[in-house]
């Protein structure tokens, strides 16, 4: 364990990630680089700076990488409508290559030849930190304290606390949630607790981002999104960033109840979990994307984006952003994206986020074509006739050797 | 013209297929037969009787179809979680293939040498129907007078009634609906109109089956669902078959302001049309599908299955489920749902269906692995470390060669 | 029939499209330009002028594609590993999309509102030909005289020539083939005779381009090829152009009895036939770029290639060239051959075309890790074993369901 | 390591596995069984009972599995045309998945807590034995020696053999091979030695099973294969079981030339490796069963075969036999193969296997569909006008947004 000289931490600011940084002074007895990035998670992150300077850290990164996390990471993420298992939209999985990267960007311009995190043996963020990792530098030596030490349970924790004067009064006042949490601008997601009851129904008191559906306003509220290849650019007629695009959609949505979900989901290390996440933004965007796509992508495109689309999602859960099948996957979302612009307006009410209108200067519905009036000739119906008996052939010949019968 | 001898013809009983008994008749100099079902459409069939009698039908087929069509077509349909386009549940699409087959086996049974229907030449359906038609007899002769006749008005239509005494009476009294509508057990559809707009909101009172989730009842709806091997086979403990499940979620559902849809899709016959669908069984049903296949499948079945299922969606949608195709694929399907049992609790509420919890003997998800707390030794967390390595080991070479980190 | 004006006719400049070309003014009393392409089907063009002159052709396309053919069409379909239905290297499918794109480039130069083919309705290249100008003129009209005309016997041609003087002398000398044959630079095809029995072997002298491997030479021939992303670009270290690598490997590869094959495929139109065809080179490119890739593509990527390239393959078979679908799969495709580049050494020998050596600078085989001798820390053998626990859990979770041993 | 009482052991009978016996008796201090079976690697077995009596084994297996391991796994996986990577026909993955089966049924059998094997640490081996292991049984103890032990050079091997008086002279006489070999009915591989580098060609005396192409005789062997249901059960007329058909194919193949294969392939723990393998019997199979699918296998199911086959390969490659995927797609698999009955007459002629003709009483080849001569009306070319424009509908409507032109 000696052979590490300097660290880059993924630091909270929060008591875990203290505590990492106090054992990884001892235990490697290295100089830690802390890096504390706003994603959105919703907390002040430069109190992370004086809590980091207590702890002996020199070299102390703070950063806000909002946009670059909406722009470069939700976005070409959601061009290919990603859902994990039918139902989750990643929020957790998307930020980790992020921070994977600017770890090891950090680690390079401090001259660090180690990384380190706070997530458990357990779940997919140990998998998705450590890959991005290996993946951008692939000779960095990776130090996950909670694979290794032996403060497996929180009087241990607070023990070694109170042993190496590591003030945990910060954390006081608040009363400790009983879920793991974990926020960014995409999504906020709960773990443990009576979640680890799959029967038992989420408490109403656990949500944080949204109302409930029952205690969201009684009118609806319409919001007109447009679409720039694939993306938002504008809201209500209002240019914006896309993280502001995703705040935005946040306060909307978690006003109107929208993005709660609970669900049972497969990890990639081999076991179920229970989890429950609010991504109200999110939740909007995907059906709006569909909307655009469903006026501006040709049929076959967008059957293939679809077959392509659960092997995407489950790249990026894994944490296999950076990899070249990752790349390969968005070289063909993004050749689709080329024409997916319009506006579409949604109709936002409790819980519902539905698509009721969609415009496009590049829309491929032709009323002409596909009216129930007269066509003045666009669609000789007469074409249909030929168009099934070929299709037919191959059926009719099998049918003749009694084959689809039975 | 003169080589049919007789037909059968699916008859709604409605204007439309009417004039169509007595245009058969004309056109083709042959007998015509009437095969009417009840698949869900709720509206009476009894008095298809009458009205064909009238038009001088000999052979007169009345049905009730709804058991059938909900377990051997709706049922299977929902074991893959089946949507097309990410948004639509096929509820026009799976009611074709059980009418083709009807149809053939009562061609078979009359000596008829053809079939007709009444679906125009811009849709799926005739596709649907055709397909089928051929599948099941070969060297059937299949006649479409939407793609024949010169009756493309509604006035010429009209003309052709008062010409041919085919009363118009019996849709007297009731308004025109502007829509043109089709309705079964899974669903209702609406298209034509104002919906011919993209742009346009569907109309609050064009929906028929559900109400708005505005005026749903303020308090939830809660019900627990019983599956074996992926079909649902109680509702809150009440054992039901497969038509009887979905007439009692179409109620449910319905009565919550669950399952309206309003898309635009692509036709087989490859123009994009917008239409709106309520399908407020269908609904529940798909998302209590996927909570307990959440818990009882293997995850790479799991995704597998959803890689599949666009394809599988395909294939219904452009009317081949008389296939080799169709079959392979649920032969794959069918062998995931063995274990595809257990119960879900549902909550309805103003639009949403939300799976709130989930429980079955055939559940995966272990508690005692998955736990935040103590797992007493159920899962080594050291496993990862080696786990991460060798998955991480092709990008280290990757990278290596300079290739990840641009 | 009346309003067309002036059509562009691909034009071989045998029997059966100069009979189109007289047919083509007498039917629809227009003008016709006829094109005329060497895509290295290995016979004269300059020929064409002088017959289509005599037939009254004032506007007359001659024109070398066989670079343009190799570069733009065959390399960019060889990228993928390329094969339909496990065996043929579609020789025919890849040389339509360039014909309709000429076609279509000079209806636009000439004024033409038309374009005519001499494929006949059966078969795949009426489709190819047809989607292909459909895509880059939606407008235009499309003539295919093997669907309209009477023609349909040889007699009747005959007599059509004698009454519209048209010399059929230019094919005498030559005792007319009794296979149906189409030759490119990739391939000759053979249909037809005696191969409408799938039971028959293909006789000897049937094929053209390939000394059996019988008479092949009793020596092997080596040859290196080496790859720049993906394409060939020299072969013995001498760098040639697209169509000079295929014209090389040709001649190599159909010397040492490479390249034939005898198979029965099934067409887009829906029926099965059986077809014979000659690809020396490309079925030494196809063996070669595998080996190149088999050292400097991810596995991930390697995978997702061959699990895409049945789609790319049914897409460039059916005449989608000039599609969406093609081109999303080609971003992916192209994404993926950056890295492609070094060097394999074939030999050739009597039918068999075998890879026996492969180096690259981009090589992604680590021998100091996959080395059976001691590999100095470079792969830690103990790693596996948490790889494989954590990959067997979720097997080991549903084996104590019972689910796995029965 | 006190813990293990009994451990069952895939033994060989050769100088590795009987280290292991020797190392896991001592290093446990448990009891061993030995496993040895037959599966066509074409050494005597018998020899193996005498070697572990004196190693003081009391429980001995040795078992002819020849004919379940063709007729329950290299079967099945051959109605898939199963390859790996476009060239590995999965000789060494199909054999693991039964022995690990027999281990654990050994175990149930003996009373055995744990297994193990001889298979290295940084192969694909020690994963399909692992997987299989823990699949069948959850709770099992895996002791994988080459991961754990020291003994990690020959040098470090032989003194362990001194020391513990194990014989070594049992491969005295041989010359020690420089090959790391394993052999099955299916095939034979080689890896290490000069095959560490990709660009050197294998030496002639590598090879065991076949002549060179070179030497294989001058005259071609032609066989008939007759298949049910997509398998072998007759050669040239004469029925045969499942690995009689392979040891006969394996001995007329190698006499001709056929089933070498030179590659470098991605192994599942990370790596690259370069194997060479000789497969004669398999390379004939899967060329004779693709040539009867042609015939009978409808267009769409065997392009969705196509498409799955990769996942299916990769599945089996990647040892997962036992488990819920594989067994998805073998369902799926199996579903197609009902018609895949019919006789392909294959020629063998230096180094090529080629289909050369098939018949089939269930054939889809519809000659008087097919044929360029008069069809007799089967067939009514005008239908392709229809199909051809409905195909090409929503690429024009794309072409009229300017789309496809660029």
């Amino acid at each position: 364990m000696s052979d590490v000289k300097k660290v880059v931490l993924a630091y909270s600011g929060g008591l875990d990630t203290s505590v990492i940084v106090k054992w990884l002074q001892e235990t490697y007895n290295c100089e830690v680089v802390t890096f504390t990035a706003d994603i959105g998670q919703g907390e002040e992150v430069a109190p992370a700076r004086a809590k980091a300077e207590k702890l002996g850290v020199k070299e102390i990164y703070i950063e806000d990488l909002r946009e670059e996390f909406a722009r470069d990471y939700v976005f070409p993420m959601f061009r290919a409508n990603t859902i994990y298992e039918g139902e989750y939209l990643l929020g957790t999985s998307i930020a980790r290559p992020l921070i994977a990267k600017r770890l090891i960007e950090i680690a390079n311009e401090t001259g660090a030849d180690a990384i380190s995190h706070g997530a458990t043996g357990k779940g997919n963020d140990q998998v998705r930190f450590e890959l991005g990792a290996y993946a951008l530098k692939p000779g960095v030596k990776v130090i996950a304290p909670w694979r290794e030490w032996d403060l497996t349970s929180r009087e241990k924790l607070m023990a070694y606390c109170e042993q190496h004067e590591i003030p945990v009064d910060f954390s006081s006042g608040k009363k400790k949630s009983p879920y793991s949490m974990d926020a960014n601008l995409l999504h906020i997601s709960y773990e443990g607790g009576i979640l680890e009851d799959p029967w038992a129904e989420a408490e109403e008191d656990m949500w944080r981002w949204s109302v409930s559906p029952e205690t969201a306003p009684d009118q609806p509220t319409y919001v007109e999104l447009t679409f720039e290849k694939g993306d938002i650019v504008a809201i209500d007629g209002t240019a914006m960033k896309a993280h502001e695009v995703l705040e935005h959609l946040n306060k909307v949505g978690g006003d109107n109840g929208i993005g709660r979900l609970d669900i049972v989901e497969n990890r990639y290390v081999g076991m179920k979990s229970r989890g429950c996440y609010e991504t109200p933004g999110g939740t909007i965007m995907l059906r709006a994307h569909r909307a655009i796509e469903s006026l501006t992508l040709d049929r076959e495109e967008a059957h293939l984006k679809d077959e392509l689309m659960p092997k995407y999602a489950e790249v990026i859960y894994n944490g296999y952003w950076w990899s070249p099948e990752r790349r390969m996957l968005q070289a063909a979302i993004d050749e689709t994206q080329k024409n997916v612009s319009g506006v579409v307006r949604m109709k936002l009410y409790k819980g519902n986020a539905i698509p009721v209108g969609r415009k496009s200067e590049q829309s491929l519905f032709d009323e002409s074509i596909a009216t129930f009036e007269d066509d003045a000739g666009a669609y000789d119906q007469k074409d249909a006739e030929g168009f099934i008996k070929l299709n037919a052939l191959r059926l009719r010949i099998a049918a003749g050797k009694g084959r689809l019968q039975d």
